[in-house]
């Protein structure tokens, strides 16, 4: 069986970290071009997307890597160039761009998979194979770390669109809507806004559940410089304790602990995407994204101290 | 054929105003039963909707009319009880909320209708029909009122969750997704934000389309004391002007003016809700709702003048 053509769009950190040792692993996939604005990559390199997909011979899939405000331009031209389409998480900046994506790649029998990396541990399928079928008595996530150690300097994340604390919190959600036995909807939010920034800071957020008896509360900050923590604690009611830690990576279940063992977020990912376009399928899981939308539409903002620079 | 009984869960001024007479005046349904925490209502009334759901001898179907926020709760009890449910406008609180109704109602076999009162216009219907396949050269809203005249002293409209401007937007935003034609997005959003409020008193919203040629713009202001309006005003690429005014119940094609000349909004949306029932079927357009969310996703927050108390 030929190789799947593939290519890198929006080549940068995440794409050289994970996606290239991912796709380079996994014998099913040629990894043969890449673009980046400033042109470093892997295999042939362009400065522009459009024209990779213009020029690259047999291309048949692309990992968009980009930062999510411009992703469904370019999901679009890929989808209706019917390349099939891997995305980031978060898909896209809106929730409209990812819907109008669907319907796209529906019709032109394309695959579309909007990633969650953080779903990707064997660690959180047992943890919702844990909680299925039961009630919830507690929830309590707490997804602390610090900003200035993984954004240095970065200004875009507290601009319009720019998610915030949302952009790990986020990979909570991704986890949340996963394992959680049930429906699950924001009930109120407060969002902690930095002087002069868009996007906040930290939120402290409570759900609802008509699956749940007690309390079911979310903490994400960025302003946690020691101890960091990704951790969602679940109780059910019947005494169960669901424990996963380390973003998901590590899982106790009433105390007893282990660890992932399965082949890694990326490596998932791709095999996902082997599966979803062998069967021209798609995988487009809108519930995260959702959950931050409903924060906003339901949220109080507060004022917070100023970023330092 | 036997009428479908009917009761009004949230009986207040929307409720007496139109949803009462749209009833009374359709024979296919009978007005049996209304609740409302003041216990003011038309036939048996309760002041809590739980009581009314279980002692009204059979009950087929019910209009949810209390505001959005404790909306999802009430249908999800009408929906496991077997009741077609018609929600007013916004549906639920949050995009999370309806979804999960969609899904109840589908899995109940009862239908559920999420009305938009301003989409009910048969102008409108003209002006996509007019629009339907062209480009779109310019897209100028201006939603324009006086919040002082509409919401004298309501304190809930800039509370988290009370939606300010976008409480009467979201009907702009009715009427431009039914008649646009294609795709639709929004691209940024300046929400000028009352000092002490949670909600904005205006916004200026830029769209984008692959669909559009020219500027896409929506200016939603409450701040309008003298010269209200509510119109939106679409050129085509080929020279067509379309321009829906006052809430879309006048349209004007290339200057040809014309008035909706159907049934009226609360009307023809009980028509709808028949057609539904006899169906077995449900409408649920997010779009309106989902755009506000996006606003919200990539919006920008500017400081404006306090509410004068």
């Amino acid at each position: 069986m030929t190789p799947i053509r593939t290519a890198i769009l929006g080549f940068g950190k995440i794409a050289a970290d994970q996606h290239v040792p991912a796709i380079t692993a996994n014998p099913r996939f040629d990894l043969v071009a890449s673009s980046s604005r400033s042109g470093q990559g892997v295999g042939q390199t362009f400065t522009d997307w459009r024209k990779l997909i213009r020029e690259v011979d047999g291309l048949e899939a692309v990992a968009i890597t980009t930062p999510p405000g411009p992703r469904y331009e370019i999901a679009r031209e890929c989808v209706l160039a019917g390349l099939h389409c891997l995305l980031e998480k978060p898909p896209t900046a809106t929730l409209t761009e990812i819907a109008d994506l669907a319907c796209l790649a529906e019709a032109q029998r394309v695959s579309l998979f909007a990633t969650w990396h953080a779903q990707h541990h064997r660690t959180v399928d047992a943890a919702a194979r844990a909680l299925a079928g039961k009630r919830i008595a507690r929830l309590d996530i707490r997804w602390h770390e610090d900003v200035d150690k993984w954004h240095p300097g970065q200004d875009w994340i507290w601009q319009p669109g720019g998610f915030g604390v949302f952009d790990p919190g986020i990979n909570a959600f991704s986890i949340l809507t996963r394992i959680f036995p049930g429906s699950l909807f924001v009930r109120s939010a407060e969002l902690h806004v930095p002087h002069g920034a868009q996007t906040p800071i930290a939120a402290d957020i409570a759900f609802s559940s008509p699956q749940a008896d007690g309390p079911l509360r979310c903490s994400l900050d960025w302003r946690r410089t020691e101890g960091e923590e990704w951790t969602i604690a679940v109780d059910t009611s019947d005494g169960t304790r669901v424990r996963l830690e380390n973003g998901g990576a590590r899982l106790a279940i009433d105390g007893q602990a282990s660890n992932d063992e399965g082949p890694g977020e990326y490596p998932d990912i791709y095999r996902t995407f082997l599966d979803l376009i062998d069967a021209r399928d798609s995988s487009i899981d809108v519930a995260p994204l959702r959950l931050v939308a409903d924060c906003l539409l339901l949220g109080t903002r507060r004022e917070a101290d100023p970023i330092k620079r």
